[in-house]
């Protein structure tokens, strides 16, 4: 493990699954060690940065929600994937149609939503009702070039009482009843681990990302150059997922 | 189109969006001249039977909404996808968790429904809840062999209101969470339409699919060695889906 770390500079820390799982009236629960672990980072020298899939809240209240569970963690240091959709959508001149979570709509207050000529979907759990759905479907459909945006593409998370579905499910449904593919904003995106990177100011081979995803933190930081931790909390399974095993070579340091 | 239809001696005819369009406070509007059509086939000698993917009702229920918008149908004539699906179940000591329309659980009143070793997913409509879709991926995911049954894969239907998100969607949503391949009862299923024709007493190549969807009824039809026509109600879209045209060769006779 210590030759494995030589020369690394900075870290990229995932939130959901990692330092805490969400759900519950308090809004979550920290994993135990992990705001001592933060805070044990910061006295080392190494370089910091959440990144995180989260969609279902704001930065502003995200962050704060870390603070009352006792983090040292601030707006600053976190690349969520709404302000990087805003950015694309600004690039672009898209209007989207926001199939969101409500607590993330103020993300997108900047953003010209008329006439929508996309559609943005995002962890919106309850939200995710079959009117909700059919409605994003319907202006999907609707457009002689259908564009869809997704933040993120994860399957599920853990939270206080259980898996959750994640935008990826819901990623996949638009897709297919409307023939597209979707844009993923978010892990594992390359484009929004490289601004993580830049954001911190480090390379990808002098930097690891700590996650409990296989596929976003995991595959898609390997994907950028950097090296990769997979966490057992959150949703981590070590009993088969779809009747197959993990391959017998894996383990947590990827 | 007289050639290309000798030796016919039966139809497969789809309901919805051929034989009216459904939806609104009486349950659907016939399409113009479909219930006359009926009578024709019927008194030409032809054979004809109803194979559809209606999944939000009994077959009972269904027949009894089309009778009173004037068709001439009883159930005995109708192939449809919870029967089909029943004597799957039962064939497989399967127990299934329901995620379906109200209207559709009758049809499984026979079938053991304790601890459930697959899911059986159906049409639902507002029953795709965000709630209602995660137990059923809970159901899923915890099961050591996942078993995803699919009445159906259809992307979308047309109801008087609009457009409409199917079955198909949502078996998407729940193969990408859990990494599971469904397995489809209904169109386009082969076995499906084999049942169809068998029940007809006509072979596939005396046969002629009519129906408004290229994969499930047309697709399907062919890949069972029948012919088939797409109309032009129902969901037919004459303007590009998905940003791609159709074919240029693509006439309604498949």
């Amino acid at each position: 493990m210590e030759a494995w770390a030589r020369g690394v500079r900075g870290l990229l820390l995932d939130i959901s699954g990692v330092l805490y799982d969400s759900g519950g009236s308090g809004g979550g629960v920290p994993i135990a060690g992990s705001a001592e672990a933060v805070r044990k980072i910061k006295a080392s020298g190494l370089k910091l940065r959440f990144c995180t899939n989260e969609t279902q809240a704001t930065r502003e209240k995200f962050v704060k929600k870390l603070q009352g569970l006792g983090f040292d963690i601030s707006v600053a240091e976190v690349t969520a994937p709404a302000p990087a959709a805003c950015r694309l959508l600004k690039e672009r001149g898209l209007r989207p149609h926001l199939l969101v979570h409500d607590d993330l709509v103020p993300e997108f207050a900047e953003i010209d939503k008329t006439n929508p000529n996309c559609v943005v979907v995002g962890d919106a759990a309850e939200n995710f009702s079959y009117a909700n759905v059919n409605e994003a479907f319907r202006v999907l459909i609707g457009l002689e070039k259908p564009v869809l945006i997704s933040l993120g593409r994860g399957r599920y998370y853990k939270e206080t009482d259980g898996l959750k579905l994640d935008v990826g499910a819901y990623m996949k449904a638009l897709e297919y009843a409307c023939d597209v593919e979707a844009e993923v904003v978010g892990k594992p995106a390359k484009a929004f681990f490289e601004s993580a990177l830049a954001e911190m100011g480090v390379p990808p081979q002098e930097a690891i990302m700590i996650g409990d995803d296989i596929v976003s933190d995991v595959g898609g930081a390997q994907q950028c150059g950097m090296r990769a931790v997979q966490v057992r909390t959150g949703k981590y399974r070590s009993f088969p997922v779809g009747g197959r095993h993990l391959p017998s070579t894996y383990t947590s340091i990827c």
